[in-house]
């Protein structure tokens, strides 16, 4: 038997309904023309994911509803069988699978394992299917999945094999990026198809959400867990496979799975009439390459950005340019995502600022080909001492004066996003983010945090890449090599007040990344008196955190939504 | 049957479970010596609620245990049945009560129903609990629930009064205020009791944290529901009280509810050998007054500015006098939270400010009888003018001057804050927040913005209870009269951008606090195309939000953690 489906790995964006519908509408003819048969979308590829509280609306949910019925009418001549996301609901709301022929919505699968960790808020919204799915279509027996559902053994892909005799698996996925993610979630299905011996379509949405990047990389795995076709990543794909099906091979099951699938609740088998056979010729498979992990944090940086940007409806960026690696990534990062003609660099020097600096940022935006102003700040450095002089008579210079430059760059990046349009980037890096080393209101201020889960070390690995993603490397030489600093006062650097950052980034992994205590920190080799001295910057600095501009999470425990910590906290790790 | 019952309304701190164990071995001698035989804390007593992601580092755990267990020993010769929230943990997590006796933990109840929406997550965190409690003591028979449990007619609570043969409940709470709230929990406990004809104790934590505050107002209701005693509010508090217990009265309930309550896993039944009889004179009953509901109100937003400044180790904050409503009010509470020698007020004129609203200031400094600074702002005006003039050519005055002149009141508080410690307040309210009628870093910038979830209409409600809180008037009458203005150009009025505040005010509530939908806000008299520009003025105002300091939480929508929208938002509601 054989099947061609056709994952249609598109991004949507949340809450615009039209504008998806007519995105899946345009892969639904190219379908038609490759004699696709089973079509699928990415999880909640209606309305977006996730809406958050938007599903807390009636009328939001009315309308989700309504496009996905728009949506079906519009493919009644088409053949297909389709597969699409959206929010089901009558006393409860489901994360669900719409399965659509001739016009109608033919069966609803409700996504039975729900996420609820990380940046994962499912149990807030959704309630959780209890009944397997499988589509018959004349033999093609098709289990429904979406997500996590697949990512746990005990999830509903079993009961579909066993119960429901699938020869085939389909899994609708909205599964943000995270470094070496795309390996392992490929590796994880493998296990499942070879468990149960039986293909599975993976089809992931691609596209960014405020902090999340989903990063596509749709695949297709034989009933060997073979990767046999893989889509692009960080860009809308459609991708067709020919599979050749065998009849289910459950007999082959030993005993104590048997059971442990039918403890669940007995599977539904929906029974499709689909008269259109397979085409004769196969198509020939296409797998795209998969990057390194550092290739592909970066083009996570860069689809997060543009998407950013731009479903938020702005077309120019502005950043300060200290010369130093994290605005200068930040700056490449951003000419990739939306060309040089749409970024401008600011250079905001003080007294304190050092030629060499100066000149660095001058290079890069030179390199990047963007539009650079030079804005001075010390005219207004001096009306503020003037300013303050008399209250603060008697007190002499310190972080004060150092935050004040910090606010008065973040006012005037600020000032020219307000009189141009442009949308401020954040340059500020984890290590930074992680113990407070910025200035709130400072260089804390914009509207997005490009590289806020990148760790400082890592930031000068990624800026190497950067350099050959152009034509001519961008980010000057200088630049990898001086010693970090903020350039708030005279010869001031980053490792007066921090750690060097190989040991800082190390503890901070520890720490954050990986919820180590203390002790184990320290048998790993670092200084307990250091270790707790970083910890308590971490928690010192959770004020700051709460009010930063988001960014893109590329970690398992991104400094957003993933991480929630109380302000107000009189826990000391011993 | 006489039991005598210690509620210990105390204000714990979240991960300070030394002082907070502290707090509870004072409140065991209090009991001690007023013979009582029952001593029950609020929920997660030991380590505070909510602990939020702390509670995914298993060294937390630990000590959370370490000090429940630590606390038992301490109360081995008391005599006392202690009951005390804390992390359970095994494989795992649950909210629990500990059951404390002799030195030793007897037994432990899990929490059954877990709140998942608002400001709650916990199923982020916990497992439910599947097994009822009841503690026998030589015929008084405790049942033991946890906050939500009894918030739903299916909790535990009915299988500890028919299966377990319950004659008292505990609820031990951490329910955090909103306006109204303190009545309707007692009505709600009340049905309970009489549902079953059983007398409840419900004791409440008290205090601050972050966005909530919890309001104690711990009380007692016998079996046919009536208040018999009740705890003060927004302070801790040790309440008495003397219960004549009857036998279950089982026989009586009816078959259906039987049946419900069966449906439940079988209920544990714990004896204790409890000697101590009750002393034998009855404690007068003691019933604190609950005030009103803008009385509430006001005290919430007391406490919970005291608890953030304190628990987060500061002493003194300061804010930005304008002479408007906001800025008056914000000033007062803090007053009445921190007394005045800890508030400092700033008055930073420009150009554009009236004599009339510096006066205003002055007067309510002088009221208020705290120390006011003034710092001009025209020269740092002039001197960002002067270092924008060049990229500014051709371009004419538009809100980039107005955010830039409270961009620099920003960061001179900023400033003012870091030369001294003091925490800066941020007089914004909900009205304000929600259209996003408000300038990022400019009057947004603080720490902590105490009246954020109370509407305009109502800031200035609460601003008349305030002038009856002090022994004369503190805010000037001219400041309830006059036009509310920014002040950032000649002439400018709040109503030139935004409706009159009662409509806007009605628009929002319907909007945001009820979820409905544009028809029917329209069906309730507004105009179409005025609630489509409110709804588009909060949604576009998003990302002000996500950076906006916490405030103190009084309504069932606040602006914080209960309110979880996108960004990156397509969804227009038609």
């Amino acid at each position: 038997m054989k099947v061609r489906v056709g994952l249609g790995q598109i991004n949507s964006v949340v809450g615009g309904m039209r504008e998806n519908v007519k995105k899946m509408s345009e892969v639904v003819e190219k379908a038609q023309r490759q004699g696709v048969q089973i079509l699928t979308f990415p999880e909640l590829s209606v309305c977006g994911y996730p809406p958050e509280d938007l599903m807390l609306r009636t009328d939001f949910l009315k309308a989700n509803v309504e496009a996905v019925q728009e949506f079906a009418r519009s493919t009644v001549n088409t053949g297909l069988v389709l597969i699409v996301g959206f929010v089901d609901f009558g006393n409860d709301i489901y994360n669900a699978a719409a399965i659509i022929h001739e016009g109608k919505i033919r069966a609803i699968y409700r996504k039975s394992i729900l996420p609820n960790y990380g940046a994962f808020d499912e149990f807030r919204y959704f309630a959780r299917g209890r009944k397997p799915l499988v589509i018959d279509l004349a033999g093609i027996r098709v289990g429904i999945t979406i997500c996590e559902d697949i990512w746990v053994p005990e999830g509903p892909m079993g009961a579909e094999v066993v119960a429901g005799n699938a020869n085939l698996i389909l899994n609708i996925s909205a599964s943000p990026f995270e470094t070496g993610k795309p390996r392992m979630r490929e590796e994880m299905v493998g296990v499942r198809a070879r468990d149960y011996r039986v293909p599975i379509i993976y089809t992931n949405l691609v596209g960014g959400q405020d902090e999340l990047v989903f990063d596509g990389h749709s695949f297709v795995v034989n009933h060997k867990g073979e990767v046999i076709a893989r889509a692009k990543g960080f860009e809308e794909d459609f991708l067709v496979v020919d599979l050749h099906l065998e009849e289910a091979v459950l007999a082959k099951l030993h005993e104590p799975r048997r059971r442990q699938v039918e403890s669940f609740q007995e599977c539904e088998i929906v029974s499709l009439k689909v008269e259109k056979n397979a085409p004769s010729d196969d198509v020939p498979n296409r797998v795209e390459m998969l990057k390194g992990e550092l290739g592909d944090t970066l083009d996570a940086l860069v689809l997060g950005v543009r998407d950013y940007v731009k479903k938020n409806g702005f077309s120019k960026v502005v950043l300060g340019l200290s010369g130093g690696i994290d605005s200068s990534v930040t700056a490449s990062i951003a000419t990739l995502a939306l060309g040089s003609e749409n970024v401008k660099g600011v250079l905001m020097p003080s007294r304190y600022s050092s030629k060499e600096s100066v000149d660095d940022a001058l290079e890069l935006g030179e390199n990047l080909g963007i539009q650079t102003f030079v804005i001075p700040i010390e005219k207004a450095f001096q009306a503020y001492l003037e300013t303050l002089e008399e209250v603060f008579t008697g007190f002499p210079p310190d972080v004060t004066e150092e935050n004040l430059q910090a606010r008065i760059r973040g006012n005037i990046l600020m000032a020219l996003s307000n009189k141009f349009g442009w949308l401020v980037l954040v340059p500020g890096n984890k290590s930074e983010m992680s113990v407070g080393y910025a200035t709130l209101y400072g260089d804390m201020a914009g509207g997005f945090a490009v590289i806020k889960d990148i760790y400082k070390t890592a930031v000068y690995k990624i800026g190497r890449i950067i350099n050959t993603r152009f034509p001519k490397p961008v980010i000057p030489e200088n630049v990898f090599k001086k010693p970090p600093s903020a350039e708030l006062r005279p010869g001031q650097t980053d490792q007066e007040k921090l750690p060097p950052y190989d040991v800082l980034d190390s503890i901070l992994r520890m720490y954050i990344d990986e919820d180590k205590p203390i002790e184990y920190i320290v048998e790993e080799g670092y200084d307990e008196e250091l270790v707790k001295s970083v910890i308590k910057m971490v928690k010192n600095s959770e004020y700051k955190r709460r009010q930063a501009a988001p960014g893109v999470k590329v970690s398992s425990r991104a400094l957003g939504k993933e991480r929630r910590l109380p302000i107000t906290n009189h826990y000391d790790p011993k």
